[in-house]
């Protein structure tokens, strides 16, 4: 089950984290500790290991790297939910609503000096280590003008298809291609095998965000954990919001768009809408064509328990239920 | 002259940051490069340059390092100013007075990625790189820690001379010691001049922080740019704060401690307790004995240009006006 290997990975990759954060027991280290312990999906850490077994690697040779990538997507969370001023994440209160934003931004800062330096003091062929870390600053400053894009779009209303893929890209997908990268390099994959799992990170990444937004009008409150149809009352320029105002339900949208108090029977009224004038459809389809390539970079892998890992997660981006 | 050499270093390390930093013109890039544009001592990157020449290494070796290090200590700078509300940085508006805190937190994270990046993607020996970095993290580590215990310090009343210095070290002088760690290794030498030059830059930055504070009531507002005395305004504790409180000035000291209308009269009416009790000369010891210990370190090294240009850099830490 692809749940038991993730998990796996997840055990090794908590317990460097624990080593790592447990540090002096100060609030700093138990603040910068609050997110990583929540848990999470754990699918970057899992995409870098399993990169790293699919052409050749021992597990091992990947642990670092596994641990760097998930102590840098917590840093990342932890600093957006400042700015973004969200008071939950995972369920449970964000680190600024707990330990104010000094402390906070404090903490993401301590995430992302230890991420790197988890990596940079593993053993193995220091050139390998050196490029992998390489790899993830690369994508951290990528992140960076994601994030950026991102509250750009806020007080925008004339965000294009084009710029939203670039945001996801930027923000969620390249993180995903530096996992397929930083385990590739590790193994000690060829260029083209980098090259593949990279292209199959990144792909996948893409799909999951859109899938996400797609998930966060769809689903439903009591699997998803939060109402449905938060984005549109946020304001969020998701591709759904940016493809239903070319169609006859734009002014719908813009009247629901961004108002915090839509009732619940205006939005499912206008997800109606939406799915009638194949808004729904155009996006799921999208997510599933980045699927679709993500498989194909895999298969052109050798056979392996590792790439069949690896396909089976890169179908759950698009199959899971929240 | 010291001047001139060190201007010959922030000159290519200005170079690299206009290239990476130029970016794409956006507010984002904009905001990362207004710290660095600035200006500053540049002491960090002349350390790092001077110390990888000390062990025979050539300037181009440590050029990365010496930006790394420049872009990692105005990354601090950016989110302190955040994390302390300050206004004013080396006379202009800090980042987030001209940004808001949500930018200026994603630029500060954006010049901490792109240090790293420009280091790790420097050619030179792998493991030499690899090794640079992690000192370089580690630091940053110990960094965070050090501002945590100075936030911590200022609700506390009794703060230790003990826990004064174990701030300085983590605050300031851990960045130093990196700087000349990270020259020495870059430059190829063995562990003893690293260790040598490690311990230099630890030194001189101890001596550098609490002549820093020495300045603070010694000095004069036009020399400084700022008040006379603000540390003692805004509650800072220093090591001249924290020694007052053992002498009979503690009672005037507590009156003034904190107290942002406080006159210049009251000001100086306090230093001149300050002095006659012997705080003020304590303090100016206690630096100017760190910097001997910094030299003794650097004259254990062969003699070279750069040794003599590091003893100048040295003394200038305790000699400057401001």
């Amino acid at each position: 089950m692809l749940e038991d290997e993730v998990a796996k990975v997840a055990g090794s990759v908590g317990e460097i984290i624990q080593k790592v954060l447990g540090g002096d027991g100060s609030r700093l280290y138990t603040a910068a500790a609050h997110l990583p312990q929540q848990g999470g999906k754990r699918m970057r850490p899992f995409m870098v290991v399993k990169s790293c077994e699919a052409v050749g690697g021992k597990p091992g040779d990947a642990m670092a790297a596994a641990t760097a990538i998930e102590l840098l997507h917590n840093f990342t969370l932890v600093h957006d939910d400042i700015m973004d001023n969200d008071l939950l994440r995972r369920g449970v209160p964000t680190v600024q609503t707990l330990y104010g934003n000094p402390l906070a931004i404090l903490a993401g800062d301590l995430l992302f000096a230890v991420s790197l330096n988890v990596l940079l003091r593993s053993d193995g062929d220091p050139e390998k280590v050196r490029r992998a870390a390489s790899t993830l600053t690369r994508a951290t400053i990528t992140l960076s003008e994601g994030q950026h894009m991102d509250m750009d779009f806020e007080t925008r209303g004339d965000v294009t298809e084009k710029e939203y893929m670039e945001m996801v890209y930027k923000k969620t997908a390249a993180l995903f291609q530096a996992a397929g990268e930083m385990g590739a390099i590790l193994g000690g994959g060829g260029e083209r095998e980098i090259r593949l799992l990279g292209d199959c990170g990144m792909n996948m990444g893409i799909g999951f965000q859109i899938f996400d937004d797609y998930l966060g009008v769809t689903s439903s409150e009591e699997v998803l954990g939060k109402s449905v149809g938060n984005d549109i009352r946020e304001g969020k320029k998701t591709l759904i919001v940016i493809n239903s105002l070319e169609t006859p339900a734009r002014g719908r949208m813009l009247k629901l768009l961004g108002k915090k108090g839509a009732s619940d029977r205006e939005i499912s009224d206008l997800f109606k809408t939406l799915m009638s004038e194949g808004v729904l459809d155009y996006a799921y389809n999208k997510a599933e064509g980045h699927i679709r390539c993500a498989k194909t970079c895999l298969m052109a892998l050798p056979t392996s328990a590792a790439r069949s890992q690896l396909l089976e997660l890169v179908d759950y981006a698009i199959k899971r239920k929240k």
